[in-house]
């Protein structure tokens, strides 16, 4: 359906409405709005404060001067294919051949293109909120309707409610997104839960969408998340989004890959091919570098984490006025502060006043609405900094 | 609409039509047949054979070493849409401001951003054939039906017959797409022709996508060919779909831009956001150097393409066989073989027989029957030698 845009100049025809009604990001306004203060300590976005390892980005510099300018493989060059398959078949302790794997620009992209293979217009897509607003965005462009299902916060955890995701299914559902350890909320499925969303999946005959990127960010003690890889049969229904962004710090090389059956190959190849056309030989080259020599920089990053995670958990005992469940995976907190409700505005105000970014809850769909996502991922004295300055702004207005 | 596939595995939930039925690309085929063979000379693609210049693979490099590996804003940053500002109101002799330019992931995803801005399931797409068989993957993955309207070679000249153009406008149509220069024919409209179609779009409120990436490979003496801009307004119905591919040999950085009226801004943002995520900022520097210092490369480049224009005429003209309209612009030579009909077949064997890559011309659309499509970007040695290869292959077939 495309429609006419009345606020427009005279010359633009009708726009579709897939496009007109894909959303602003709730973050971005906030980023935009502070973006280049000085002083200011970003944590709105999610990424860190380290660049790139320098041995991953030599690698790329390398590649270049070799003259690996060319066009290249749709699926990716064979060599990332088979490092990101040994890497995933060691992490998850099974088989996972690179024929399941496809190059994408950043994992963003792969949602965009599991999103097509799985739905469109007339269907529906669950997805459990506070969540990623890329994944509405993403799904409002294909053309699908989202189902929000709101998580509960009980007993300090945050709760996917099985039989509310089972009831929010019609014959019209297509797709369930699951993003564990979650961005913004931290939850982390437990295996039980996982293995009970793939049944329900099994039954209704659905896709499965798992963003699983934060899966090495975890805190209790465990080597990683659990999986569905840890439950699903390769050439079955889940499709996996994933990224080098996070483990590798690489956020800003968009450069991921689509976990998917091997069977939906040559789909998928059209699929990149009509959007993108493919990933740059040089930086699939320094992909390479991270998945063979990364592992000491993704422990280093784990820790940082950890570091952070503590900093932000012993300012909300201190204050006694930040409210939060202490996050199982990922690196966000998402609080509540007693006494401010609008947090839309507060988190202009924090820019201005205490001159921290952090994104307001309301950007994350229902159940955000009173919270605020801060990224912690970064070095210990301006997460300490930047809480400081949050509880002096608390002080002063309470 | 989703199709259950039946050939695939059980675990297998229902795919998207849109996803299903983009079309395989005919050029790949040839391509996966041939690739990696010793000594072949792979005139299948539209890429030259030169790497990208160190001067411009330089700025990407000491971006890199200078840590610009954090996200980045998703219409690009503010010296690249200058510097391509700059570039275009240069080339159109009319001012382009940077807030027409938007940055994406080559001139694909501005295409598959213009497509899902103007058309989804429900519509109809008008495009032109032979054309570049990426329009077509791209409309059928947005939902839209596109409507094929074959050219003519008519008096040695590739013509858009522009009463059956208007002939086939549906109260459905939504856009024409324009490819000037014309990928494979070499067909350049002149600027009458761009004039009438324009007025045709303003009559029926149609958008026009324009593809003239290669505007300046024309072979008539002028400095470039006739554009859209030289007709419409700013802020009115054409996108236009651009790379960095060509005039700069950056085929495989996956670096392009869409221009579009300003006031499509915050949209284009959001359809970036929600597909890519923007392009690497060390892709952009390197961008911003190629628009700066490019001249006499681009210069050098477009000689490589007469030279190899005239030797593949040359080859025409002696062979007696080969049939051809003198391209206009971009650098395809689109032929027909007196006697060879399977282009498809004889494409393939070529590669076997002959060690040369060609793209048969049915991987062009309807009108591209009997047609084989060659690149001449490459150095004259090369391109002498693969049409004596093909002579050869012709005289011991006749």
């Amino acid at each position: 359906m495309t429609v006419a845009a009345r606020i427009l100049p005279t010359g633009i025809p009708p726009l579709r409405r897939e496009a007109l009604e894909a959303p602003d990001s709730g973050i971005v306004e906030v980023f935009e709005h502070g973006f280049g203060r000085p002083g200011l300590i970003p944590l709105w976005a999610g990424e860190g404060d380290l660049p790139t390892p320098g041995f991953i980005t030599d690698t790329a510099a390398r590649s270049l001067a070799a003259g690996e300018t060319f066009y290249t493989l749709q699926r990716g060059i064979p060599e990332l294919r088979t490092a990101i398959s040994a890497y995933m078949s060691r992490l998850y302790g099974k088989p996972l051949p690179p024929e399941r794997f496809f190059v994408t620009i950043g994992g963003m992209h792969a949602i965009q293109i599991a999103m097509r293979i799985a739905s469109g217009p007339e269907d529906e897509v669950i997805v459990p909120t506070p969540a990623w607003p890329n994944f509405l965005g993403a799904l409002t462009v294909s053309g699908a309707r989202a189902v929000l299902l709101p998580m509960q916060l009980e007993k300090g955890r945050w709760h996917l409610d099985l039989d509310r995701l089972a009831a929010a299914i019609t014959p019209r559902t297509r797709v369930i997104v699951v993003n564990s350890p979650s961005n913004p909320t931290g939850w982390t499925a437990t295996g039980a839960e996982l293995h009970a969303v793939l049944e329900l999946a099994r039954r209704h005959d659905l896709w499965i969408v798992a963003d699983e990127i934060y899966g090495r960010f975890v805190y209790g003690g465990d080597a990683r998340a659990p999986s569905f890889h840890d439950f699903a049969g390769g050439e079955e229904r889940v499709l996996y989004a994933q990224t080098f962004s996070k483990n590798w710090a690489m956020t800003g090389w968009r450069v991921g890959w689509l976990e998917a059956p091997a069977a939906l190959g040559g789909m998928i190849e059209n699929l990149v091919q009509y959007s993108t056309s493919g990933v740059a030989t040089f930086v699939q080259r320094a992909a390479v570098t991270a998945l063979e020599q990364g592992e000491t920089f993704i422990a280093r990053q784990i820790e940082i984490a950890k570091r952070g995670r503590e900093i932000v958990l012993e300012s909300a005992r201190r204050t006694n006025r930040i409210e939060l469940a202490p996050p199982e995976g990922a690196f966000y907190a998402f609080f509540r502060v007693l006494g401010v409700a609008d947090v839309r505005k507060a988190a202009l105000a924090l820019v201005e006043e205490a001159n921290v970014g952090v994104a307001p809850g309301t950007a994350f769909g229902p159940g955000g609405e009173g919270y605020f996502r801060l990224c912690y991922a970064r070095k210990s004295e301006d997460v300490a900094e930047a809480m400081g300055r949050i509880e002096h702004w608390l002080a002063a207005r309470s």
